[in-house]
C-alpha cells in the first residue's frame, strides 16, 4: 500500500525543480526496472503490483494494487513496477580523444533525447555531451524512450562552443551541401555535432564544423527528424567499428 | 468567431470513428495547412488567428481568437491555423514493378508512423502498404508529424500475406542474422517490411522475406526505434538512386 503522503511525493518528482532537488528519478515497467537492479544505479523504493512481486520474490518493494499504481504512474498503461531511483551524473570529464562522442546542440523534445541516447548505445557510444538547454538526462519520457540505454550512456551539460573549439578530435556535423556520408569513411574518434529540432546547428557552432556531412535527398520532405537524421550518420561513421 | 457547435464538431473530429463517417481530416500550423493549399487536397474549412489571416488575405478563412483556436486545436502550443481537410484514399493499387515501397507491419505509434511517412518522403518513395491493424494515416498526431509528406506519399491497408507472397520484386526485411546493409547494393525496386515496435516482423511474414538484411551493433542497446531503423535501413537500400 502506498499513503497519501508518498503519492505527493512520486507525483513532485514528475517535475524537474523536484527531480534535481531531490535528486531522484523515476522508471517504470519489468523490463526497465529489472536492467536498473542489474546496474550500478542505487534505487531507494520500488512500488510494484502482486504480479511483478511474485516473479521478484527476492527484491524489497512496496506492494500497490493496479489502482495506486495508476495515481503514480506517468505511462498511459501502467505497467506492473515503477522505481525511484538516484541520479547519478557521470564524474569526471568526457575524454574526447580516443572516442567517438555525440554533442547535442538544444534538441528539445524529452521523446527525441531518449531515443538519441538509444541509438548512441546501438552504436557503441557512451559519450553525449549536450547543450544547456537540451531537454533534461533524468525526465521521465527521456528514462522511458531510453529503453534502459539511459544506463549505458553518459551525458555531460556543457557550453558546446568552448568543447568545440578546444577540441582534439575532428567535429562532424550534418549541413546542406557537406559531403555526402556515403563518401565518408567510418570512424574511431571525433564529434558529431546534432542540431535542434527546427533550427539545426546554431549559427556560433559553424564554424568548428571540420568535417560538415550531408545525408542526400531523392524526394521531398524538407528535413527528417533529429534522431532519425542521427541514427542514419552514425549507421555510416560507424560501419565496421567494434564494440570496446 | 466560431459557434459552440462547430467546436463540438470539430472535437469530434479528435476520433477515428467520426473522422472515417465524415472522411475527413485535421492538419494545423501555417507551414502543414500553406502546403495544403498548393496540394490536391479539397479543404473544407479554415479557423485562424488575425496574424495568419492578415498573412493570407486571398484564402477564406472563419477568424478566431487565441482562446478559441485553444480550443478546438489538439496541438499543446496552437500555432495559428486549424484546417478541416477531406480524405482521399489513393486510388487505384500500388504499382510493385519498377518502384521501391514500404511495407508495415503493425506501427501502432502514430509518431512513428508519421515520421515514417517522412522518411520515405525523404528517400524518394510514395508508395507505403500497411497492415489493417496499423495506426491511421489521418490521426492527428500521424498528419502533424509528417510534417507535410503526407501530400507526397500514398498509404493502402492491405492484409499484407497475400500481398508479399504474390509480390514480383524481392521482399526485403531487417532480421536478425541477416545480410549486412554495409553490403547490400542500393535499389531500384523492391519492398521493405518494418516490424511492428515491439514483435518485429510477424511471424507468418517470415517465410516471404527473400532478402534478410541486419543493422549490425556495436554497442548494447536491444535494438532500434522503428523510424530509426526504417531511416537507417533506406539511407543504404537508396544510396545514388535518382528521385523522380
Amino acid at each position: 500500500m502506498v499513503t497519501k503522503n508518498e503519492v505527493k511525493y512520486i507525483q513532485s518528482l514528475y517535475q524537474k525543480k523536484n527531480r534535481l532537488e531531490e535528486r531522484l528519478f523515476i522508471a517504470e515497467g519489468p523490463k526497465l526496472v529489472g536492467e536498473m537492479l542489474q546496474s550500478g544505479y542505487v534505487i531507494r523504493n520500488i512500488y510494484a503490483t502482486s504480479q511483478w512481486c511474485d516473479n521478484n520474490s527476492n527484491i524489497p518493494a512496496t506492494p500497490v494494487s493496479d489502482a495506486e499504481l495508476e495515481k503514480i504512474s506517468l505511462l498511459q498503461t501502467p505497467n506492473q513496477v515503477l522505481a525511484i531511483g538516484e541520479q547519478r551524473p557521470p564524474s569526471g570529464d568526457p575524454v574526447l580523444k580516443g572516442h567517438f562522442s555525440l554533442v547535442l546542440d538544444g534538441i528539445q523534445d524529452p521523446g527525441n533525447l531518449g531515443t538519441i541516447i538509444r541509438i548512441a548505445d546501438w552504436f557503441g557510444i557512451s559519450q553525449i555531451i549536450a547543450s544547456p538547454d537540451t531537454a533534461e538526462f533524468y525526465n521521465p519520457k527521456v528514462i522511458q524512450s531510453t529503453m534502459g540505454s539511459f544506463l549505458r550512456v553518459n551525458l555531460w551539460y556543457q557550453p558546446l562552443q568552448e568543447l568545440l573549439s578546444q577540441s582534439p578530435v575532428p567535429v562532424f556535423g550534418a549541413l546542406l551541401n557537406g559531403k555526402s556520408i556515403h563518401s565518408q569513411q567510418p570512424l574511431n574518434e571525433g564529434l558529431l555535432v546534432i542540431g535542434n529540432e527546427s533550427k539545426g546547428i546554431r549559427e556560433p557552432l559553424l564554424p568548428f564544423i571540420s568535417n560538415a556531412l550531408t545525408i542526400p535527398r531523392i524526394g521531398h520532405a524538407e528535413s527528417l527528424n533529429a534522431a532519425v537524421a542521427t541514427g542514419i550518420l552514425l549507421s555510416h561513421l560507424r560501419a565496421g567499428i567494434n564494440g570496446g
